[in-house]
């Protein structure tokens, strides 16, 4: 791991906290190894998170002289934390502990064009019943995480975009939802939020860029362990960068954008303009519903099918030789419904192209992996920003006391 | 500004010497004030600074009860600095202080296609000269910070592009300029430095992109005050992502690139096509004496030259809201050679084609600047990576002692 000494970039109560969860059990020294911090940092570390009742001693180690080396491991059930992922075609929320581990799942349908209070309303009440059905006590939930696409005000927790209707410029997103829970809500970008999904499975303190696929496509860099944010958290918008200076002008203002030339919705219009392959799929659902059929008959041979998801791979590859061009990043995680289908083969052509067109493949290669449930990181996410949200902040405090 | 509490991006000893400096005479809680850090930190990096030579007090002011406050300021001769950007068509070389201020300047021919040993035996030259008629105290002389452009490999120092001739795959520019120099000598990427050079010059602490052009175009990020690095500081290469996801292969293993569209070499090819605005222009000398021509002629009037600086302004300013798409920052400077006729009409339709195509554009507007000197910007900042090397190095100790 890098050392973080020269850099300006610390290692968080977070990012010890997660390399404590990857590890299972750890020593002081051990974290000081991982971080490039000082055993005195890391004592103050485990002080705090022992403090807040996260982290506890699970063990000794016989040290080659003196004392014991102690063990500090995860108290899994310390806290739990919501996460939920939701756009237009798809949501998923869920319960986790503070191992990480999923406790409960639930699979929804996206918010369609409905109203937000309606989307809302079945949000809090799925939360209400995942969180009886986990047995969860009440005063052990530390909030909700929502992951959903942006441009967004995070501080705020309101969204602003126009999409899918224009109720949602401007939408309180995260207040509605808190006063509908009774839970604190924080708003994350979904392809920052699968990002610290990845994260949270392993990799702690780990550099890579996520693309993100559900409905649309987006982008997301955690560096050293930390997302990047920019100045207001809206950066990494992937969908929305220009593959074609030359080409058709974008709703959001800029022209010849990846995602309506690559993203879900052009894939299965270009489809759809083909009846019998529209047929013979059975398309004619929802945008990613048709999408995950036609990168399944991709997979299982259908050449029309895999013809439409090569070309926009190859489209989506040279945004993201862009993405590592400018982050300057060795690994690039996909995640998102999108990929359930299709993502080996959007994985391959995407690790072909940037291996022979990074700017610093002499410097460094740049891999490409599908992230462990693609469905699952971005909700896994919204419950790792709930935990990140309290440990960074100045004076951390349970509400459970522990 | 922004408040460093919550973030993992602490002020430095270079942040806040930065601070210092913009101020002239500062108090340590006016220090704290401006980091979001507490007094007793800034107390402590005060300290640090005298300790080193680099502050002293300069005074103090009443304070409303108790003892007067002291004030901090900068000691501009406590030591110097070295800066040098280099590429195939421009070389500029300065001398700075402690406080900012160029001491001696030379600006001299870029590297062209001669072999690397003699541009680097030129540039010793040029430095032993510059400190000479600085008389600047040798043992002062912190070392010399070398700006070019990458891909680089910037802890080894060295150079790691097959441009302008195939010797510069691989060179240690950085070795073999400290050998006939007897100086220590840092790499950083042209844009980048260009960065620093501007946020020398005020706004320490500030978040903004570069948009560096001279011989091509390259970019940097600077966010609260830190260089963006990525990985390995081969990021924000704007000049080699794709404007044109269908266009021609580039060099560099990616296609439709934008330099080979937009950058001054394809806007003085395209000038060169039209013989009577060639022979109007008198072009014939190198790209960039050409492209400054033909930028000189576009301000005055001349039509044809106007439509190349504009249509090259327009591809650049898709790939900048790229650019602000991916960092999000809120301000755009642009400094190199090849602004120094043209820059503000780049500056302009930049400006206006940003604040209707950014993605986040209803969330915050997009200032575009030109850099106070463009032509400067990219050697004051290799002055001031020197600088941050030291500070930001473990245990910082000038070796004068001061």
């Amino acid at each position: 791991m890098r050392s973080f000494g020269a850099d300006t970039r610390l290692p968080t109560l977070a990012v010890v906290l997660d390399i404590i969860r990857e590890r299972g059990a750890v020593s002081r020294v051990e974290l000081a190894d991982a971080t490039g911090m000082t055993p005195a940092t890391m004592t103050h570390a485990v002080r705090k998170l022992t403090g807040l009742g996260l982290v506890h001693e699970v063990g000794t180690v016989p040290a080659n002289r003196g004392t014991p080396r102690r063990l500090i491991g995860i108290k899994a059930d310390a806290c739990y934390m919501v996460g939920v992922q939701l756009d237009q075609f798809s949501a998923v929320a869920v319960v986790v502990d503070l191992a990480g581990r999923v406790v409960v799942r639930h699979d929804m349908p996206g918010s369609g064009r409905r109203p937000l209070a309606e989307v809302v309303a079945d949000l809090a009440g799925h939360v209400r019943v995942m969180l009886k059905d986990a047995a969860v006590p009440r005063e052990k939930v530390l909030g909700i995480g929502l992951a959903t696409y942006g441009p967004q005000d995070r501080e705020a927790g309101v969204v602003i975009t126009p999409h899918p209707t224009p109720e949602w410029t401007g939408y309180p997103l995260a207040a509605t939802l808190a006063e509908a829970t009774g839970l604190p809500v924080a708003l994350e970008n979904d392809a920052t939020a699968a990002g610290l999904g990845v994260q949270t499975l392993g990799g702690s303190g780990s550099s890579f860029a996520v693309v993100f696929m559900s409905g649309g496509i987006g982008g997301g860099v955690i560096l050293d362990g930390h997302p990047y944010r920019g100045v207001t958290s809206n950066g990494v918008e992937l969908g929305h960068i220009s593959v074609d200076a030359f080409g058709e002008d974008c709703a959001c203002g800029n022209r010849g954008c990846l995602d309506p030339i690559a993203g879900p919705r052009p894939v299965v219009e270009r489809a759809l303009e083909d009846p019998a392959l529209a047929a013979r799929l059975g398309l004619g659902a929802d945008t990613l519903t048709d999408f995950n059929l036609i990168g399944r008959a991709a997979r299982e041979g259908d050449a029309a099918a895999a013809a439409l998801i090569a070309d926009s791979a190859q489209r989506l590859a040279v945004a993201v030789v862009t993405l590592v061009n400018m982050f300057d990043v060795g690994r690039v995680v996909l995640a998102g419904h999108a990929f359930s289908e299709s993502g080996q083969a959007y994985r391959d052509v995407l690790h072909e192209w940037l291996n022979r067109s990074v700017f610093m493949r002499h410097v460094h290669t740049v891999e490409v992996e599908l992230a462990g449930d693609v469905s699952q990181a971005a909700a896994l996410g919204g419950a790792a920003v709930v935990l990140r949200d309290l440990l960074e902040s100045p004076n951390p405090v349970l509400r459970t006391g522990a």
